[in-house]
């Protein structure tokens, strides 16, 4: 039985996603931000950040949703969250889920966060800085989908996928957002299609996108 | 026999270093940034994004610090650059390398390229800010070390730590680098007492720290 601390359509969704297709048990512990729950010290000793997704795995409260689908999927291979060492998409893998969390992950907090820049609001070139940041990211996977596609590794579906989605969901009340690049929409439409998506959405309570 | 794309002192180091722990054959191409040299077309077929380093691995180039080291482990159990999979301390290495790449390596890519915010230099806010950011960073590691140290991991060495005491190294010239945490200067004196940070210094031509 797995318990993960989420809130509904942030970085935890994609681990809840994950859970949906390994069909693994599970239960959720709504942490409520507008209550102010990520700082209660309870919470706190899971994880010191404040942030969510924590997931408990073998007793032990873990964090950063990149990490979590990677020890999900090395502790459920039949659910196919990641190609198995060895095998050629292995590396392609582990490159894009890197690059998604370092590159396009840490561009979204400062859009969604202009206080982690020190100020409440971005300049404009601060903010066309960060949109091209972000757009540049839909740029190489754009070249990458249409090369090697139509999913990040290939012919299958992989965790890849459903990070990418929820990342691109986030740009969705964006000036450009993700869908705009035919390879990146192809992609969101076969991973909203999976019934681990509506699932997700009813047990979030998300819209559909 | 490896092939690595490099620049000195730059993020292609930490897996200069996982070679040289691993006592595997490779060859260094130096990519020289002041002639240009990452924009050159055969350059940018390897790496479209004109970045450091790429590593060929199995005829394929491939890129991202973070995921090379984890490429490496996984063809080199026997080097110990990760845990391995199903051990207790796997987790702990698959969630810091991850928190490393997109919290610290995120930061430094800020602090060292302001351009990449839309302007030629930071306002002193916002360079205050991205201080703080790293700090934090520090604060972590410094709290997890103490509990859990020396190594990221607990009593063994990791690709983890070779990744932070790279990270660390480049806090040097900061007005407060990260070798004024305790903890995490035991760890960088660890990794720098290594015949492989020797090698790599020399290879490399860089000064010990």
């Amino acid at each position: 039985m797995y318990t993960l601390y989420y809130s509904p359509g942030t970085a935890s969704m994609v681990v809840h996603q994950a859970l949906l297709e390994i069909g693994a048990p599970y239960q959720l512990v709504d942490i409520d931000f507008d209550a102010g729950a990520q700082r209660n010290p309870d919470y706190l000793k899971l994880n010191p950040q404040g942030k969510v997704p924590t997931l408990i795995l073998d007793g032990q409260p873990r964090s950063e949703s990149t990490a979590l689908l990677m020890m999900l999927a090395e502790r459920h291979p039949e659910a196919g969250l990641a190609p198995l060492p060895g095998s050629p998409e292995r590396d392609v893998w582990l490159q894009w889920m890197v690059y998604l969390s370092n590159t396009l992950a840490s561009a979204y907090r400062l859009w969604f966060y202009p206080k982690d820049l020190g100020a409440p609001e971005h300049s404009p070139a601060q903010r066309e800085a960060l949109q091209q940041k972000i757009h540049a990211v839909w740029d190489n996977l754009q070249a990458h989908l249409a090369a090697h596609g139509p999913y990040v590794v290939g012919k299958n579906l992989s965790a890849a996928d459903l990070l990418l989605t929820m990342y691109m969901r986030w740009s969705r009340n964006m000036p450009r957002p993700a869908t705009e690049w035919p390879a990146l929409k192809h992609l969101a439409d076969l991973v909203r299609a999976r019934p681990s998506w509506s699932k997700l959405c009813e047990l979030e309570d998300l819209s559909a996108w």
